[in-house]
């Protein structure tokens, strides 16, 4: 397969939109994408997006979005893999012009979860998770990550306190973000004081919830050169693994099967270690998840994710910069749409445009997006030429 | 890219399944599948599905069925593009075989419709509209088609009694078929005095809702062989297009365009033109879909489709047989099961496996999935060596 690059990416504030349609959203981060890749639109728009079935009333979103920017009779598919839709859509717009079967693709993420009202919102992100063993028997998602959090804690000897840093630093960096939800700082007081949600996670341990929409333009890289400075970014490496999709039904709860699976075989196309890599858009939906994801792939021992955080190796300036733009708890979480808006971030990172959040000399950036407790892993490495 | 072949198919009967959940039912056909191919698992799902999320309260289809069937660790993903998700599932499966990323993918096509009161279905199929400019003006799917019907019979001078051998072929065809959801021959009188629906489509018009499976094993190629008299049968074409999502966005409301621009690709691709194929799986959702269908692939002039059934050349002996396995009126209409199951049968046709309901030496067949009111047409050419 060829080798393709991102030609222009674009996305709006994660937020409460409610002066903007689900098509509108979406086509604000297409169009702006268009314009930074300098082309008038793609062979085909690939959507990721969870739930606007039941939030907008709106399914099939490759037509749909197709047709509002303009792009009739272009191919148009929506791709759904719960919270890991926004990475699942650029795979799958990868592939699509790797393989050669179209020269241009867009990718979007998008989701307007304020068109629902919050109790609703709860049972649809249940949908990501089992509706006959978990949903069904009163369990929310994020009752679900409070199990494993509870679990961890007591295998692991660690505190609640002991979780502040993901959410500290996922703050002050998003704090240097203009499309990020929140753009304030927090301290640790802040975090040990914030509303319990479902023991022991509370409001500082959780994401939340958005309106938003972020888009990549895909290109063959043969013939692309830096333009004024700003270097071109590769697609290195593009892995996707499931896992049992109850937590119940893995043998070790503790440990993300799916994200080691996908990381270790992204690090291989990418013919790296895990050291060489410069930053890393984990899938910070609760503090736990962070914990987890940097054992899994390779970051931190078994059981030894919060010590990293606490180390300071995930500040800008440390070993391994993480949510390096505020990641889910700070950017937010629009569900379908985070998976782009990781991506969209890797790419500034890595064209050295991320403003004050920029991580100094990232050359090598990767982006992992977790659809369900772990049980939909897709992880990208994007490189740069710099 | 490299060749791809149809290495076993499986399928439920269109039904009311209320003895099965949604996992089962897909379940029952990737197995099945599993067992016709005579392989034990694959490395990649895609779930073609359109309303889970609403009707099942389960979305992320790729994990939850990569777990049922005993593929963890496999990639697993839900493609949706409403009527035409089985189709999508089906050419990302293609794509990602094709391409070298996978060696072994089964698409499965899957939609539990009877979990949820009919009147909510409505409201579910409706998302496949445009929600801001047909489903909440309070017009329904089958009433968007009804106008376009009503529109058509103006235009071209058409009664309602010419659409009746569309309905009377599938009838006649499901007939034949174990796995269709009707299995009983209609005359010209029952299709005359069936409830009207919407004016002009009556009950014998509309294709049935249901539940149903039907999935496909997909590998490379290379090195298959006939075995037993029974032949390879490859994928010689794979195209997919969009239209304005709402119908009174196209300039010509009775003309399928992304089906005239999907076939066509199709046929370049497999070096055929449209005389050379023994039958074609249309979507007849509507009777007037159907005549539609004809017309934009080159089987018939503009408004003339319901001619060529009057003349019978649409009958299993005619020029261009259709529903061959009773169509979407006759087998059912299951949304994202249905471009499948139209895959499936046309496979079933090529390995001169289709029993009572052969077309007799059928060596290339096409199937068209349409999403919406023609919004997302996805068409397929399948080949046999014999």
């Amino acid at each position: 397969m060829r080798e393709v690059a991102v030609l222009g990416v674009g996305r709006t504030r994660v937020d409460e939109h409610w002066d903007k349609s689900l098509r509108e959203l979406a086509g604000d981060a297409i169009l702006s994408a268009f314009h930074d890749a300098g082309i008038p639109g793609v062979q085909g728009i690939y959507a990721g997006n969870m739930m606007s079935g039941s939030a907008n009333h709106q399914q099939h979103l490759g037509a749909y979005l197709a047709d509002w920017v303009g792009l009739r009779l272009a191919e148009g598919l929506r791709v759904e893999s719960a919270c890991s839709s926004g990475a699942a859509a650029f795979r799958a717009a990868l592939l699509a012009v790797a393989s050669g079967e179209l020269d241009t693709a867009v990718a979007v993420g998008v989701e307007k979860m304020t068109d629902s009202p919050s109790q609703e919102i709860t049972a649809e992100l249940a949908t990501a998770a089992d509706a006959d063993w978990e949903a069904d028997q009163g369990v929310s998602f994020v009752a679900i990550n409070a199990l494993v959090m509870q679990r961890y804690m007591y295998e692991y000897g660690w505190e609640h306190k002991h979780f502040a840093p993901f959410s500290i630093n996922a703050h002050a960096n998003g704090a240097k973000n203009p499309y990020a939800r929140f753009q304030s700082p927090i301290d640790e007081r802040a975090y040990l004081k914030a509303p319990l949600v479902a023991s022991p996670i509370n409001v500082m341990d959780a994401s939340p919830m958005g309106d938003g929409a972020a888009a990549v333009i895909l290109v063959p890289a043969d013939n692309l050169h830096s333009n004024n400075g700003v270097p071109v970014v590769r697609v290195a490496a593009s892995a996707a693994a499931t896992d049992a999709i109850a937590v119940h039904g893995r043998k070790d709860p503790l440990w993300l099967r799916a994200a080691e699976q996908s990381s270790q075989k992204a690090y291989r196309q990418a013919g790296i270690t895990p050291h060489e890599i410069d930053l890393f858009e984990l899938h910070d939906a609760f503090t736990i998840m962070a914990a987890l994801s940097l054992e899994a792939c390779g970051f931190a021992e078994r059981g030894e994710g919060p010590r990293l955080a606490l180390d300071g190796e995930i500040l800008p300036g440390g070993r391994i910069p993480v949510a390096t733009m505020g990641g889910l708890k700070a950017r937010g979480h629009p569900v379908g749409a985070t998976g782009m808006y990781q991506i969209v971030e890797v790419v500034e990172q890595l064209r050295h445009r991320a403003g004050p959040a920029q991580i100094e000399g990232a050359r090598i950036g990767m982006a992992q997006n977790i659809g369900g407790s772990g049980s939909n892993i897709i992880t990208h490495i994007l490189r740069s030429d710099s």
